[in-house]
């Protein structure tokens, strides 16, 4: 089933607001079987509006879905201009206003009169409910497309999209592709394809995609065939090195470390410095981390590692705070200090200041202690600051999970 | 001057990557004057490659941006197919491939055969540099439109963006547009237009957006006149409450608090259970942070919050760990054990599991100490564990920009 998406509002394509709607419902239509086959971007203009609609029902997918623009401001105009656009009426719904009414009443705010706009309703196709916001989706059939209208609000979208679109779409059949993933970290993307060229040549009925990222280089795996897709995968798994080789389905690093160490019962605490708190933050980003994940310190300032920490100041000051022994005392004493069972420990220079020419910006250090011993790893990463301090998260992360699966 | 951008990757549609490339260029061309008309996105197929540049050249902007698809494996086919469209030849640059072989031997990797594709250059348009990657861009003008194209890595291609393609569109000049924000937090999108609707109709000659995010409202107002532009600006601010506008440039909240952190001299330090360390990783993501944040401790069991805070366990016990008590002591005691001017506090249920009658997921507590006082906010979120972590965060460091403002 082909899906068009048409994200709609100035924020969008002046920059101030990320799309991250589009890429949510790519990868939910995806994971079902949908081809999302277009999107596009227009600002909250009226003609535009209509004349990139029009175009967008003559590539004739299955389904169009447009999001933004449903809000009560003045420059909320999607609604009308679609309904315009599919000549379609528009009806004032008093028993929905009454409703917005009351929940207003109940959270003890004064409903806006501007909010009136989001009792209105089309004279045909079907409303499709809001259970946590005040504008309703809409869907209307036109010319063998189904056209969905959804709020740019992402959890009221989110809810629609699972509540009324993907049965919608399970209702109506779909030719079904399986799609394997392979998630990477840590070596380039032409290093992973000369890799896995090989495999891949020997299996030439699959669709095989390179997705790099800060985190690593995803491989995704397509075709009509689940043994096919299967084989591959396995395939591919086989060539890897597990220091490499993260993950075979969709979940992030921090969801397997937490997976992992909920399996084996390992206790974490953190000690973190250049990250300033990024390790902890995704750690608990995982719902359920806290069967594992005791805290720890952000020990951004030395004299925090020293007086929280007790990070001996004769380590600091003969080998500085970024280095291998800081790094090691670091995780050793955030793992006495805790009781934990795997003490981490991060320090860095994420720059754009600070570094040196033997420690130049981008130089880590990640230490990962248990009750035997301690392991430090050293990077150099070359980016900005908000790079160099994910990528390092990305790394520590990674030492966790090979820890605990050893 | 009118842009149109061209994302392309199987990827992007998939929703495997965010396009975190066309917001960042929707608002580095925004913020000099251009205006993004239109954005699309579509696969790595060279048919629909070629379809959609010869639609997009007929919308006439003056330039198309496209990024993606110039990596060295098979499925980057964009210079290629682009080449073709535009009847441009292939032309191998020996010498790029030599400078290229160098680069990968310096770091210690051998080349790859496939990295072979990224020497070939068109017969005519221009080189884009690029200094930190192997895939170069090119520009191309064709039928007065030009086409310039990118690669997908985001630091390469906010390279080519801040090296080449400003200096060009400046060059070129520009129809000036004058734009000021105004950010708020806190108040939904409906109260802030009904806030600020009538300073609005006082002035019609400017165009007002609202953008609601996570963290709060944004105001975007738009005319050709600097000073109507600014007078409008001034208007609304003096409207809204201190505790609600907080930022009348694009900065970031943690921005704003670090800067007047610094320029106050209050050093900073943090106590996070549920945020789990996201409000000192929001803080060290600013350059210079380091000059006031000093760190803290991420006690996200109540067994540290003892052991590392020294809560008192009768608290926990009596008032339970998400309570304005507990947010009380955890303040006062990081303050204590850091030596801060500042100590802030977050405790609150995440969810989705944890929640009870009287403490439902969301509910979360912020505390403030100075050395002689402490205060602590409440709040019911109603979202999901992400977005609860994230308005949390928000609205802990809206109380401490409110407190060193004061």
């Amino acid at each position: 089933m082909n899906v068009v998406i048409l994200s709609i509002g100035d924020e969008l394509l002046s920059g101030n607001t990320v799309n991250t709607n589009f890429s949510w419902i790519g990868r939910k239509l995806s994971e079902i079987g949908c081809s999302i086959i277009y999107q596009a971007t227009i600002p909250d203009n009226k003609s535009t509006i209509a004349i990139t609609l029009d175009r967008l029902i003559k590539m004739k997918p299955q389904i169009i879905i447009t999001t933004g623009g449903l809000g009560p401001t003045s420059d909320d105009i999607t609604r009308e201009t679609i309904f315009d656009y599919l000549s379609v009426s528009e009806l004032f719904d008093k028993n929905y206003w009454d409703q917005l009414k009351n929940k207003f009443n109940q959270m003890g705010v004064k409903i806006g009169e501007s909010n009136r706009s989001q009792a209105m309703v089309p004279d045909r196709g079907y409303i499709i409910n809001n259970p946590i916001g005040s504008a309703r989706g809409f869907h209307i059939d036109h010319k063998e497309v189904s056209i969905i209208i959804l709020p740019g609000v992402p959890s009221e979208m989110k809810n629609m999209i699972n509540d009324y679109v993907i049965p919608l779409v399970n209702k109506n059949g779909i030719d079904k592709k399986y799609t394997a993933m392979i998630r990477t970290t840590g070596v380039s993307e032409s290093k992973i394809f000369e890799m896995t060229e090989e495999a891949i040549i020997q299996n030439s009925n699959c669709t095989i995609g390179y997705y790099p990222s800060y985190k690593g280089v995803d491989i995704r795996i397509k075709s009509n065939d689940q043994k096919l897709t299967n084989d591959m995968q396995s395939d591919i798994i086989n060539i890897l090195d597990n220091k490499v080789f993260y993950s075979d389905c969709d979940k992030s690093m921090e969801q397997i470390v937490v997976d992992l160490a909920i399996e084996k019962n390992k206790k974490i605490a953190v000690a973190e410095s250049c990250t300033g708190g990024l390790v902890g933050h995704r750690i608990t980003q995982v719902s359920g981390s806290s069967k594992i994940f005791l805290g720890g310190a952000i020990v951004y300032s030395n004299y925090l590692k020293e007086k929280i920490l007790s990070v001996n100041r004769l380590v600091l000051e003969k080998y500085g705070a970024v280095s291998k022994e800081t790094a090691q005392e670091m995780a050793k004493n955030i793992l006495e200090k805790t009781g934990a069972d795997l003490g981490l420990s991060v320090t860095g220079i994420a720059g754009p200041e600070g570094g040196s020419a033997d420690k130049p910006v981008g130089t880590v250090f990640v230490g990962l202690a248990d009750k035997d011993n301690v392991f430090v790893t050293k990077r150099n990463f070359i980016n900005d600051r908000e790079v160099n301090k994910l990528k390092t998260s990305q790394l520590a992360l990674n030492e966790l999970r090979m820890k605990i699966s050893e």
